[in-house]
């Protein structure tokens, strides 16, 4: 009893030469009905690891019996990817003019709140979902079709999004500049963040900042909560959304990629995706942080820097973090001078490069974490 | 009687070098008190014509005797004027993370709120003006000496807006990409866009978007409205800030910058700043369109582009802006295709590069303009 | 009596999606035999004014019988025409590495003597043809199939040079940074200068530099050069090859485009490449220099800049070429500097930026020209 | 008994502010006269491990008595340690123009030939090199004193070569992309590899490529060969020039940059530039391999890499050395591809991106490589 399998190209830009861009969408039915899951990878062109967990994940469906649909779009973004400068990738940012990839994505709170209002209060929740989920497509595709045009970034973001937007689970696969494993969850599911195999959770507010995971629950949850208030009671549309980094970018690692498709395949078993199966997340310490103390660390000088804190250990107030060198002191006591942390914390990533300018991102830091 | 001159420089960065990077500061003071004017050029770093406008000014303010004080910051951004990727400037964002340099000043609506709730009743505006940057002033001090530091295009603005907020009329001086002259005013300062020599009015409302302009006008018109409100009679604090785009990045010409040196002198001498002087707006036709009209055309292939229609030529709907090839199609009917106006328009600026992605920003253009 | 024509694609490299890039090729067959002419343009990404040079060419030749055949290649960089930094097109070296697109082409000078050694004093001029082409093709053919690879600029070269040395009359079209027309001509094919609409030629050596004229006529000038002085008598395997620059890069213009495209069929005709063509080319000015005295002109110092002169004016010994302004020194004697001209010369080309560096190309200037 | 010391800053270039950028040189003096040395770092702007090591020099420096001078030049290149594409250091080459930063030192095969026509057969060979230097370094002033100017990259290097060539050891510090140590030693100082604690040997001909170590070995080789033969007897200038590479780019290590430190004084102690030292190489290991079997793999196709085997490993023939993945067949059995080895084998460098273009170089290795 195996599920059916599809592969389709969707396009979603056109290049410079007038040739059209396209990304491969694999596509598993399960024979049983059930939730429609959607998993994207390298949404930023230098975060390519995910390629590798969802060439896992289309390796063990093949063979795993699932409930519902699984849609999985690897190199969802064949322009970021392509794009060199230097020996790395340029992947995060339109280099014409600097977008984020991952900020183009549909939300509008007043349509949700209108919405709400047409909800009657003895409609069921299957309907609800159907209902709203015709009516944000039909949004998307009449951007789409603007008579003046739509940016790149954004026209690749919704074309995801009309896809994204079917599923109850997404998940957008990202990589750190060099990181250690962590996953963005909506306080709402906390719950959820067990069932993956990632040992460093950030559980993030209902406040829409563009990208795919808060376009995807930030919706819903805006929804759930009009409701509910409406009905005076709890209603539970079930849709989750994450963001996973899996690790540092510009790194392909098949082993490490295996050990993350059956971390997500431990989440789809518990949420009910999987037929029979008995993948179950890992017993392992997770600590979490509230996205406000999730800090960022910049520089106040430029320079050059070893990395003494490596992604994932506990650091100390006063422990050293960072180590700079100034090329024009070489003779001083100025010569080099330490980065402590100002309080204890865990460092989760850290910039990719030894040479920073000031006011360069040095670390993002767990701090008040706690465990899970 | 002549004006005090002085000259100094700001530290806004440290490159990877360890090196201090500068801003140059020409400070006119006259005999006279009178409102203070800050002047900026090139927070884009490839938009240096800015550049040329400030050396004329100076050369004039030389012999011009002024009431107050008139601040000059040209090539104010010197990370930006320095990025080279291939050989033009890559001067609108940082090329480490995408940031647009002219997005990172304060602005904090709330605050401001707060603020008005202390004004009493008759208190005096200079009174009222003078606390307020008081505590503007102070808190872009405070966020500069945040203990976990702040970004680099963050700490460039807020270093500017510091001399900024001290103004009374602040000038960004900017440029299109190829581009007639145009500005951006606030709706309630539309009566000073009759003293610049600019063809082009683009009228925007009181909305935060990130700019020098409207961190500066903003916080002044919303607490204008709120102790207007509050005593039930019109004040005003007399403070406008403006961007002007002064054609083309990429391009020094210095007759026009001498031209466009005049035309805010005349600007200045409208607003009193000028002792004695007869330096008065041109007689010309002005056209000007509300924000929400200035609209952008994305193209919806890509391809290599003749610019048909140049920019401030009236262009009429169903006539030709751009004409496009496609070199795979050049034996057949498809090898050109017209993209043509959709409505009357004048087309601000265009793109400056003949080749083009789908979703690229082809054209900006005036809709449902009208004459000043 | 028309021509036969044929499109195909040829594959020249792999994306980081791993997808194929190719080159469209446009071929005409005559009804007559006659010589093979190869015809690429936009080598380097951002000159894309050839391809539309070549629209115009397939637009006229499918009306205009032909001998032999016209191989014609637009964007023939499929890698370099794609790359966006900024809005400008990165398009003369491999970001990635620095390689000039137009420096991987084969050369081997000591293989064409040893070539002219295996030639028999009354073997046919067109049998050596053949055979040179052979070997030279043959040796093409194995460099591509280098078991541990080659880089990607040279396999995009030696695709390339594979169409090209099988034809007798190459042209490649390029375009300068802000540029008026020039052509690079080999001394010895002085003559055909007049044959285009050109004013401005460049007389090179047999020198072999690196580009695909060089890498076409070195190899058919030495060889000439050994035959004659081996049988005594002067040989002509009658080969040309060019490099036209036509105009400024980063532009599209569909009206200068026809005017080039009937310039090089002047040229063809003059060739006897055409049937009953009355084409001729204008009667014109056209001067000349020696490829030692096209002189760069490189800046001493940073600064922004306005370039005085144009492209194709007659500058004088003495006038000003340049006027830079220097942002630190506003309100000094210092704060502009004039750049004059050390001779007599015709500025061909100038820097596309304002912005500079010490040491950069500002102008290429004809120096010590003649008239043709 | 200690060394004097000496700082001071040359000026190297301007940037587009019209600032100077400078490069900082640290000078020891011994008391006893000795040879002359000169080390600089990070000539390619993302390999700066380079400058830590000369931090440590500095440190050890400031306690060891040396005979003659030690000149070290951290972080030579201002302009290619300050560009930024994206996060990492886009350091090889000029963004501008694609101009290696390493290529534009002075050589001049025929001018040595002529020199040696000077050299008198009882002339000492102290006077011969004094002579020879005066006159390269007079030609080098003069270059830098042409008045059409010269190109930034090679101001630079000759400015860095007026040092280097006054001196008798000269050691320029690069790094590899993701490297082990290695070291170009010409093939005459094959014996001097032995005294640095570095594992594998590049031997190099003198054969000019436009790197300094060439830049200074070259000259010092042909001349000792033209006067060896005239003399018919063997003479030694005593001259040696080094590449060394320290492993990766974009890494700051200042514990590896300590052993480096010292692996440079056990070599300047065996050359006889220490006074009392006891440091000396260690045993270890050491491979070499001749310049024409150090090869690159370049890859047939682009996608997404994971480096399987690591620099300084030993690879037999066919063993992997990388696995592709083929976003696009994530369902066939062509969705990953193994890349082996083709020989025997030591790869001493790979690329350090995961996503590559076909004809990437993928590895560089060490063939035919014997024990020294």
């Amino acid at each position: 009893m195996s599920n059916q399998f599809k592969k389709e190209y969707i396009v979603v830009a056109q290049n410079a030469s007038g040739r059209n861009m396209n990304v491969p969408l694999y596509r598993f039915i399960g024979q049983e009905p059930g939730p429609k899951v959607y998993i994207q990878s390298s949404i930023h062109g230098a975060e390519v690891q995910g390629n590798v967990v969802i060439y896992h994940l289309i390796q063990l469906l093949k063979k795993m019996p699932i409930r519902g649909e699984v849609i999985l779009v690897p190199n969802c973004n064949p322009v970021g990817t392509n794009i060199k400068a230097g020996e790395y990738t340029l992947g995060r940012f339109d280099p014409v003019n600097g977008t984020n990839w991952n900020r183009g994505y549909f939300y509008d709170a007043s349509l949700i709140e209108d919405f709400a209002q047409t909800v009657r209060n003895d409609e069921p929740i299957s309907q609800i979902k159907q209902r709203f989920r015709q009516q944000i497509k039909h949004i998307l595709a009449s951007k789409l079709e603007e008579p003046w045009g739509i940016g790149l970034a954004q026209r690749l973001n919704l074309k995801l999004q009309q896809l994204a937007f079917d599923a109850d689970f997404v998940l957008d696969l990202h990589n750190g500049p060099v990181s250690t494993r962590h996953i963005y969850v909506p306080e709402y599911a906390q719950k959820s963040a067990s069932l993956f195999n990632i040992p460093h959770v950030i559980l993030i507010p209902n406040k829409f900042a563009g990208a795919l995971d808060e376009a995807t629950f930030c919706p819903w949850w805006t929804l759930q909560d009009l409701v509910s208030q409406k009905r005076q009671q709890d209603v539970d549309f079930g849709v989750e959304a994450f963001t996973l980094e899996m690790g540092s970018q510009e790194v392909i690692n098949f082993s490490e990629g295996e050990y993350d498709a059956n971390s997500i395949l431990s989440y789809l078993n518990g949420k009910g995706c999987l037929l029979q199966s008995d993948i179950h997340p890992e017993t392992m310490r997770r600590v979490a942080t509230y996205l406000k103390n999730y800090k960022v660390l910049y520089t106040q000088q430029g320079g050059m820097v070893e990395y003494l804190a490596k992604p994932g250990e506990v650091v100390k107030k006063g422990q050293p973090l960072a180590k700079l060198l100034n090329v024009d002191e070489l003779d001083t006591e100025n010569a080099t001078e330490l980065v402590v942390a100002q309080c204890d914390l865990i460092p989760i990533l850290h910039f990719p490069s030894a040479s920073i300018l000031s006011g360069t991102q040095l670390y993002k830091c767990f701090t008040h974490y706690f465990e899970l």
